[in-house]
C-alpha cells in the first residue's frame, strides 16, 4: 500500500480524512491506467490513515481489477444506479471531511458524495493533489520529449506542404494525420490553425476559409505520446509578411527568448512572467498582450506551475513549462511563438528544438 | 433574447430562479461555438426572467464577443482570478437556487458558485438540460450521417490491410490516420482497437501487442463531424474463426437486429433493453452478458436517451441511440455489435449501413 503513501501525507497535510480521486491525470499517474468516465463515477478514496476503497462502474471491473487495487470496491450497475454503492462506502469509510480535485471531478459526483456522506465537506484541493505532478521524473521528461519530436515532424511535413489558397480546415487535417503518422497515441488537444484575423484569437477554431498570401498563420498543436503532451506554437507568413509583421514578429521573439535566458530553479512563476510580459510591454505593441507567458506542462496540457504574475510558485529542476509570449491585434494578425521548457538544475533546457528565425512559407 | 426561451422555460419548471450553462455540449448548441475550459470558468446564467449574465475568462473576450451575447459580461484575468467576477455577477443578479449540468461542471466552478453566492441551492439538472438535446433536428441528424460515413470509410481502409502481426496501437494509428483523411473535424472518442482477450474488456485500450490468427478484432470508434459524434462497433475475426466465435457472434448479432426489428415511438428505453438483453439471456451466453444495449448519441457520445432496463424514458422521433450489445468473456473475447439508430416517425432507421455478417479479414 506504499503507492498511496504521497496522497496520504497530503490529506494530513491538508487536515482531512481523505483524499479522493476520479479519472484523469493523477488518478492516471497512481495507477497507472485511466478510465472513460463519461455518465459514471469511478471515485478511488484514499484515507489518512487505513485500508483504502473505491466506487466502480460494474462493467469496468474487469478492467479495474488489472490495477491491483488493494481495496475494498463497491461496484454498481447502471440498471440500478450508483447511490447505493456510495451508501455502501460511506457505511464502510466514514469521513467527516475529503478533499477532491476541483477541475477533474464534476458536481454529480459532488452530489453523490454529500448525498451519501451528509455534513462532508468537501474541499477543493486541486493545487495540493496536481502539485504533486510538478517535478517530472527523467522517464516523463522522456516521454514529453518524445510527443514533442512527433509534433515538431508533423508541422515540418506541413509546412512544406502549405500553399496561399488551402483552407484553415484542410491544414489541420492533414497536420493531425501527420501526428498519428509519426506516433501520436493522441491529440494532446485540438490543434490550432489559424489564419489572418483568426489568428488574432488565442483560442481560435480553424475555419472552412482559405489562407491568403501576406498571411500570419498560426499553429498551436502538440501530440501526446507515452500519456504525456506536447505544446507548441509557431506563426509563419504565407508568400510575404509585412513590415509590421516583422516588427510584431521579432518583439514576440525577443519575450520567448527572455526566458529562455533567466529562467532557472530559485526564480518564481511570477518572475519568468514579469520578465517576459516587460519585454512586450516596452514595446510599441503593448496594448496586443493579452495572455500570461504560460503554464506547467505533463500528463495535462494546461497543468502548474502557471506561469503568470503573482504566481509565488518557486520553480525547481523538474517543473515543465510552456513559453508563449504573443501579441494579438482584433481584425488583423496575432503571433505566438511556444516553447516547452525544462527547468533544470542549474537553470534550463528548451524541449522543443524547431527553428523560430521568422519563415515565409507557400 | 427569444434563444434563451426553453432554459428560461425550463427554469420556472425546475422552480429554480436560474440555469447555468458550461463550456460543453449543451452550451455550444445554444451559443454554436464552444470554448477551451481548462482552469478557467466560463458560466452562462439564464435566469428564469430578466437578463442574462456570463463569467468570462478576459483572454477569451474576443472570441465571446462573435457569439452576440446579449447579457452583462463579469470578465476576469488569470493575474487576478476570478472571484471578483463572481462576486459581481451575484450582487448584478442575485440568485437563492441554480440548476446546473452536473456531469459537466466542475467542482471548481461549483465552489466559485457557492462562495459569490452563499446559500445557494445548487441543483443537478443534467437529466432536463441535456433533455433539450434529445430529439434531433433534420440539420443535426444529416450532421450525424456524414460522421458515420467519414467513419464507416475509415474503418472499410483498415479492414482492408489488417494482418496478423500489426498491433493494436499500429492498427489503431492507421484508422484514426483514415478517419482524418475521410474527413472528421476530430474523434468523437479514442478508439477502442483491442484483439483476443483485450476484446473482452468493454473499455479496452489499444497495447503495442501483436494480432494473431484467430483473434477476435474488435473496433469501437467514430468521427465527430459538424459537432456530431458517432460511434459504431464491429468485431471481425483474424484469419479464421472458431466455432463458439461463430456461435457468439450470432448471438450478438440476434440481439442487435432484435432493437431494428422493434424500436417505434412509443416504446420505452426499458422497453428496448428489456427485449436485446432478453435475447442474450436466452443463449448459453448470458454469463458474459456485461453492459447495457445502449446509449443517446449526438454533441456526445454519451447522451440521453440510456437504453437500461428500469429507464421509462418514451422513444419519441429524432432520437438517436447506440444499439449495442455485446457479450465479455474475460481472458478469451468479447463480441460487440454497435449501430447508430434514429427513431423515426413510424419506426426507425439504421443510421450505421456496414455489412454486419461475420467477417474474416487478414
Amino acid at each position: 500500500m506504499t503507492r498511496y503513501a504521497e496522497h496520504r501525507a497530503l490529506a494530513r497535510s491538508l487536515g482531512v480524512d481523505a483524499v479522493a480521486l476520479v479519472p484523469g491525470p493523477n488518478f492516471v499517474r497512481l495507477m497507472k491506467q485511466d478510465f472513460h468516465s463519461h455518465e459514471r463515477p469511478l471515485v478511488l478514496v484514499i484515507p489518512a490513515d487505513g485500508p483504502v476503497a473505491a466506487i466502480v462502474p460494474n462493467l469496468e471491473l474487469a478492467s479495474f481489477a488489472l490495477l491491483g487495487f488493494e481495496g475494498e470496491v463497491f461496484d454498481w450497475r447502471d440498471q440500478v444506479g450508483y447511490a447505493d454503492a456510495f451508501a455502501a462506502l460511506a457505511r464502510h469509510l466514514p469521513l467527516r471531511s475529503l478533499a477532491v480535485e476541483g477541475q477533474v471531478m464534476r458536481v454529480f459526483v459532488h452530489h453523490a458524495l454529500m448525498a451519501a456522506y451528509p455534513g462532508l465537506t468537501i474541499i477543493d484541493a486541486e493545487r495540493a493533489i496536481s502539485g504533486l505532478r510538478l517535478r517530472k521524473t527523467p522517464d516523463e521528461i522522456a516521454a514529453m520529449e518524445g510527443a514533442i519530436r512527433i509534433s515538431e515532424a508533423a508541422l515540418e511535413d506541413v509546412l512544406a506542404e502549405v500553399r496561399a489558397g488551402q483552407t484553415e480546415r484542410q491544414i489541420e487535417s492533414r497536420l493531425v494525420q501527420a501526428l498519428f503518422h509519426h506516433g501520436a497515441s493522441e491529440l494532446a488537444f485540438g490543434p490550432i490553425v489559424a489564419a489572418g484575423e483568426n489568428s488574432a484569437l488565442p483560442h481560435a477554431h480553424a475555419r472552412d476559409v482559405p489562407v491568403r498570401a501576406g498571411d500570419a498563420l498560426l499553429f498551436d498543436w502538440g501530440a501526446r505520446h507515452g500519456g504525456f503532451c506536447a505544446d507548441i506554437t509557431r506563426t509563419v507568413f504565407v508568400g510575404h509578411a509585412a513590415d509590421e509583421a516583422h516588427q510584431v514578429y521579432e518583439t514576440v521573439l525577443a519575450a520567448n527568448l527572455r526566458a529562455h535566458a533567466i529562467t532557472r530553479p530559485g526564480l518564481t512563476a511570477h518572475d519568468i512572467d514579469d520578465a517576459v510580459t516587460g519585454v512586450l510591454e516596452a514595446s510599441p505593441f503593448a496594448d496586443r498582450i493579452r495572455t500570461k507567458t504560460g503554464h506547467g506542462l505533463g500528463r495535462e496540457v494546461h497543468e502548474g506551475p502557471y506561469i503568470m504574475r503573482g504566481n509565488p510558485q518557486v520553480l525547481e529542476p523538474g517543473m515543465v513549462f510552456t513559453n508563449e509570449p504573443g501579441l494579438y491585434k482584433v481584425g488583423r494578425f496575432g503571433v505566438r511563438i511556444e516553447d516547452d521548457m525544462l527547468v533544470t538544475e542549474d537553470g534550463n533546457r528548451s524541449l522543443t528544438q524547431m527553428p523560430k528565425a521568422l519563415q515565409i512559407v507557400g
